[in-house]
């Protein structure tokens, strides 16, 4: 099938565009009617660096691929909007496979509002995926950067962490996963293998969810900064800490860790604090806001992603982060993978 | 040097925003201020398939990636505003020459005005690109598709076609291009070898200029229907035909052929009008509008992009394409290369 035959195949599926989208795939450019501001993401990813095409599904690969760039916006407190993808396709890589990866992307547009309104398809030696997705504000001053945490805020973190890297030693490690913690056949997981906890973990890393609407309950909420949990709490603080020029206080016990961490961090023989908040992927917001409003934030996000909101810590005057164990210790990661 | 630090050196080579970009590259996306409606568009493009390394400097691939992605809005009509950009570099391209690719597009990007908004940049098996641009116009009713051509409206087509294809056969063909009628070494060409007539068909071929000021004058001269000349006129006129549901006669005599094309051609033992049509990557814009607003909008686009506008055939009622050769000859291009 040549690219402009497949191109035309995708376009069949593409859902009509909501009210935003007024000229869709097809035409020189597509035409939306933005927000009175737009926050744009950009995301590349390549079989082999940023997924496997072994251990996840086209399916999987088009979700994940959608859902972390929409974590972004989620990240800004905006409202999702447009994406539009580029794929590059090897040889390999026959139709059903393409139009799997590109549903994967749709269940997830289609869950979170968000028009697939563009894309090109290329022949390639490898996979890969360029996604774009632009979300929507009112006004610049309702998206949160990563720049404006105040020494006083107090640091947030939505849902639990933890799971996506548990979820990746468990597909990287089949002992592990065949350990009766996580075994117990369970349809619809990747290798029908792990139990109910095992499936969830492995969820957390293939199938990730944005947390927009966390996200704009937090901008609403008075959030200062806010950053999404994709490099590993300890690296993405450190962002958040840089941006703002602040420092960062973490208390690791206030940490919500997701079920089954500790049991595959213990399998693994690593320290579960180090694992949790050294893994990636978690796609979880950490944000700074006022003290006074943290009640305010935990409802709202309550309501709005029926997840908690827990306050981790504080930003003070200062640089960097620090992170104090249960035990006592206090780590400062200074690198990207210094808790990995 | 890791992809953290390449970034780092990419964004110190941005230059400062224009008055649209609140939040540039560095957060967890790009803010900015658009204006009632947006023109967007993704281009991918992949080593051997779109450009080639051992053709194409990497500035010249830079530069004719962001050339060729505002093409695109330049044929809706709209103002150019953010350009986002994905590269994925191999092991074999090394950090002066990603440097030098981003300098194409910087040089591309500050003479239209474009802000380079934000990116990514990953490890790949071959050189990619992806690219995504965003136009800006006050309504999208200003913004020019390819669907609104009406039975009557003439077809005019800015500037001079064939340049690009005859630059494409100078550059893989040596004999040609060492022909007196191309060649004497001139400097700042690719292989050294061609004159001025041979140099300025290999810069059409490898560092086209988006007609983005013709493409503003066209949709305010009234333009019902425009697209870039990418694939070829007589598949781009194609497209514009099956999209507006008429039948565009364009007579072959009428169309200016840049110099050079006829020499190339000749050379090639290929038939003028039939190279001319058939190639692509000429970027000139093909469109429609009513026939009573043909002077004005000449006017215009000399005032604008200091090039001619030619009224080269007209809609009328039907489907498809019916181009008339000097010799009286009609061809009807039914694929995409049928004249190629």
């Amino acid at each position: 099938m040549g690219e402009f035959e497949l191109l035309a195949r995708v376009r069949e599926r593409l859902p009509a565009g909501g009210p935003r989208l007024r000229v869709g795939s097809g035409d020189d450019a597509a035409v939306t009617v933005p927000g009175g501001a737009t926050a744009t993401s950009v995301d590349a990813l390549v079989d082999g660096v940023h997924f496997r095409r072994e251990v996840a599904s086209p399916r999987q690969i088009g979700h994940k691929a959608l859902a972390t760039a929409l974590s972004d916006l989620a990240a800004m407190g905006a409202e999702p909007g447009e994406a539009y993808v580029v794929l590059g396709v090897p040889a390999d890589l026959d139709e059903d496979e393409c139009l799997a990866l590109l549903d994967g992307m749709l269940d997830i547009a289609r869950s979170t509002g968000t028009d697939v309104a563009g894309g090109d398809v290329t022949r390639s030696k490898e996979l890969f995926l360029a996604l774009t997705v632009v979300g929507h504000a009112a006004h610049p001053d309702d998206l949160v950067g990563r720049g404006g945490a105040r020494p006083g805020d107090a640091l947030v973190l939505t849902g639990e962490i933890g799971a996506a890297g548990a979820g990746l030693v468990l597909l990287q490690n089949q002992d592990l996963s065949a350990d009766p913690a996580f075994s117990a056949p369970i349809e619809g997981t990747n290798d029908g293998s792990t139990n109910e906890m095992g499936a969830a973990l492995l969820s957390r890393q293939l199938e990730p969810r944005p947390r927009l609407a966390a996200g704009r309950a937090l901008a609403v909420a008075g959030a200062t900064a806010m950053i999404d949990v994709s490099d590993g709490l300890g690296a993405d603080a450190r962002h958040l800490a840089m941006q703002s020029g602040v420092r960062l206080r973490i208390q690791a016990e206030a940490v919500l860790l997701a079920a089954g961490v500790r049991e595959v961090a213990s399998l693994a023989e690593r320290d579960p604090w180090r694992f949790a908040l050294g893994g990636g992927e978690d796609y979880e917001l950490l944000a700074t806001l006022p003290a006074k409003r943290i009640e305010e934030a935990k409802r709202a996000v309550r309501e709005a992603e029926g997840i908690e909101l827990t306050a981790i810590g504080e930003a003070v005057a200062g640089e960097g982060v620090e992170i104090r164990l249960p035990g006592g210790e206090v780590l400062e990661p200074e690198g990207f993978d210094q808790l990995d």
